[in-house]
C-alpha cells in the first residue's frame, strides 16, 4: 500500500481540526476592543493547540518520510491518532471557555496523553513493519522526548488540582520541548543518504 | 480519466466528515468534570461514526488501489457514496442528542444501510469498467461482508423499535466484522504482484 | 505554473462546500420521527445542491484535465468561480429554512448563474491560454449547455415570483440535463489520442 | 525534505480558511430580500478577505514553486504565516457584524500586518536555505510591494480611529495593488529557463 493516501488524508484531518479550532474564538458582538479582553483565555488555549497539532503534524511529516509503504495495521494506528488529536479542539474550547480551571486543564491534559500514547504505538507499529529499515529503528530510537512528555502530562493534569494555570504553564513547557526541532530524524536520512552515495562512490 | 483526482477529492469529503462530528460535542459552559456526564451519549456516537467513516475511508483505499483509471459513471457512483457519508454527522448527532432512542437509532441503521448499498453500486461499476481487471473483480467477490452488513442494519434499525440500545449494539458489532482487516484485496495484490514477477522471470 | 496545486486547492474548497451544506441540517431536538418533517425543504435544497457542486467538481475536473498549465489569469478566474461556489451554501440555506419562497428561490438561481457566469469565464481564459491546444478549444466548443442552463436560471429565477416551486423545478431540470455526461471533452480526448497512435504508427 | 506535504497541507488549510469565513454570513429567517440588507457589510468583509486569502495562497504558490526542498524552520515559518491566516475569518466577521467601527476595523488591519509579516519572516528564510538558488533570492528582491503593504496597514489601521470606511478603503486599495499580478518571480523562471535552455544548446 502506498503512503500518499495516508499522507493526504491525514493531512486533510489535521488541517480541519488546526482550523476549526479558531471557531471557539466567538465574534464579540461589541465593537469596542474591551469586547476582546475576555476572549484572551480563549485565545491563548488556541495558540497552544495550534502549536500542538503543528507538532503533530510537523512530527508525522517527518517519521512517515522514512517509510516507503504502510500497512493496514499502520492505517488503523494513525486513525487512532487522528480521533485523538480531533478532541484537542474540544478541550481546547472548555479550557478556554473555563479560564483554565481544574477540570478542563486536567481533560486538557488528559487527551494529550492520549494523543502522545497514540502517536508512540503508531510510531512502534511502523517499526515492526519496516524491521529492516533500519534508519527509522534508529531514529525513532528510545523516543526519549516521547516519554518525558508523558510524565510532564501526568504532572500537569496533576497540577492542575492545585492550581490550574500551572498544568497549563506544563504543557506549554513541553510544547516548547518540542519545537526545539527534532532533527533526530532529519540527521539519521542526511547521513544514510551520504553513506549511500559514498558506497555508490566505491562500486564503480 | 486519471483516479488521482478522485481519491483526493473523496480524501477531502472524508476527511471533513469525520471532523465536523466532533463539532457536535458541545463544550459545557461548567468547568465541573461532571458536565461531561450528558455528554457520554453525544461522544458514544462519535467514536462509533468515527470508526464508520475510517472503515469506510479504509475500504475504498484498498478498492480503487487495484484500479487505474475511472469512468464518469464511477464518479457519479463515488459522489452518490460521499453523499450518504455526508449524512452520517446529522444522525449521529440526533442519535447522540436523544441517548440512543428509537427514532435517531433506526435512523442511524438506515443511513448505514444507504451506504452500504452505495458502496456496494460504486464497487459493481468498478467492475464493470474493469471487466479484464480479473484482480478487482475476484478481490471483490462475492462481497460476503457487505451482504451481511446489510441484513444486520435491517435487524439494529427493526431492533431499535424493541430497545433502541440493541440497535447500537448491533451496529458496533458490525463495526468490529469490519475492522478485522478485509485483507482479500490485499492478498489478492500480492498474489497478483508475485504471478506476474513470476511470469517475468520464466519470459527471458 | 503547474497546474496541480490549482486542482488540489480546488478540491479542498469544493470538498468544504460540499461538506458544510450538511450543518444546516440541523440535528432536531425530538427524537420523534415526525420531527425529521420539517427538515425536508432543507433536504431537499440540501440534495440539489450536492448535485450542483458534484456537476461543477465533475466538469472542472474534465475541464483541467486537458489541459498542463495555467497562468495566473486562470488562477484568478478560478478563485472567482470558487467565490460564487462558496455562496451555494448560504442560498441552500435561506431557501430550505423558508420553504422555497419567491425571495430565496429566486436568490439560488441568481447565484446559480453566477457559478455559470464564472465557469464560462474559466473555460474562455483556458482557451485564450491555450490556443494551439485544439483539443480544448474545440472540446469546450460553442458551450451549448452552458448557455442554455444560464437562460433557464433566468427562466427559473423569474417563475419564482409566480410561484416558488416552479424555480425549483426548472433548477433541478437544468441539474438533470447535466447529469447526462458531458461526453464531449471525453470523446476529444479519446479521438485525439487514438490520432495521436494512429500518427505515431506511420512514424516508423 | 520534499516540499508536497507542506504545499498540500498549506492549501487544506487555506481551503477551509477561505470557506469557513462564509458561515459568518448567517441565513435569515425571513424570505423576504430586505433580509438580506442587514448581511451586505458581512458581505462585504467577506469579499475583502477572500481575495486577501486568494492573494495569499497565490503569492505562496509561486514562491514555493522556485524551491524544491524545505527545513524545519520553513515549516514552522510556514505554520506561523497560517497562524495569523486563520485570525482572518475571526476579523472578518467581528468587521462585518459591527458594520465597520473602529475597533473591529483596525483589529482587521494588525491581522493583516501581521500576515504580511509572517510571510516576509517565511521568504526569507526561504531565501537563506536556498542561498545558492539566486533565481529565488533575486525574484523575492527587496518585496517592495510587501513593505509598502505594511505601511499601508498601519495607515489603515491609524485611519480607522478618524473613520472606519477610510481603513476599509485603504485595506481594498492594497488588495487590489496585489491583485495586478505579481509577475516577478514568473519572469525570473521563464528568464532561468531561457538561460539554461541556452547553456545546454552551447553544451553540444
Amino acid at each position: 500500500m502506498g503512503k500518499n493516501r495516508l499522507e493526504a488524508f491525514s493531512d486533510g484531518v489535521i488541517a480541519i481540526i488546526i482550523t476549526i479550532m479558531v471557531l471557539e474564538l466567538k465574534v464579540p458582538h461589541s465593537p469596542d476592543f474591551r469586547a476582546l479582553l475576555p476572549l484572551w483565555p480563549v485565545f491563548m488555549s488556541y495558540v497552544l493547540s495550534f502549536v500542538y497539532v503543528g507538532i503533530y503534524w510537523n512530527n508525522h511529516h517527518h517519521m512517515l518520510h522514512a517509510v516507503k509503504e504502510v500497512s493496514g495495521g499502520v492505517l488503523w494506528a494513525n486513525l487512532h491518532l487522528l480521533f485523538w488529536l480531533s478532541l484537542i479542539p474540544f478541550v481546547t474550547g472548555w479550557m478556554g471557555e473555563n479560564h483554565f480551571e481544574t477540570g478542563p486543564t486536567a481533560a486538557y491534559g488528559f487527551v494529550l496523553l492520549m494523543c502522545a500514547a497514540a502517536y508512540s504505538i503508531l510510531a512502534r507499529r511502523l517499526v515492526v513493519n519496516h524491521e529492516k529499515n533500519a534508519m527509522l529503528a534508529e531514529a525513532i530510537g528510545d523516543d526519549r522526548k516521547g516519554k518525558i512528555s508523558i510524565v510532564l502530562y501526568l504532572v500537569g493534569a496533576g497540577l492542575s488540582w492545585w492550581a490550574a494555570w500551572l498544568g497549563f504553564v506544563v504543557y506549554a513547557a513541553v510544547a516548547v520541548m518540542w519545537l526545539i526541532p527534532d532533527r533526530r530524524i532529519e540527521e539519521k536520512v542526511i547521513e544514510e543518504i551520504e553513506q549511500e552515495e559514498a558506497a555508490n562512490d566505491k562500486q564503480p
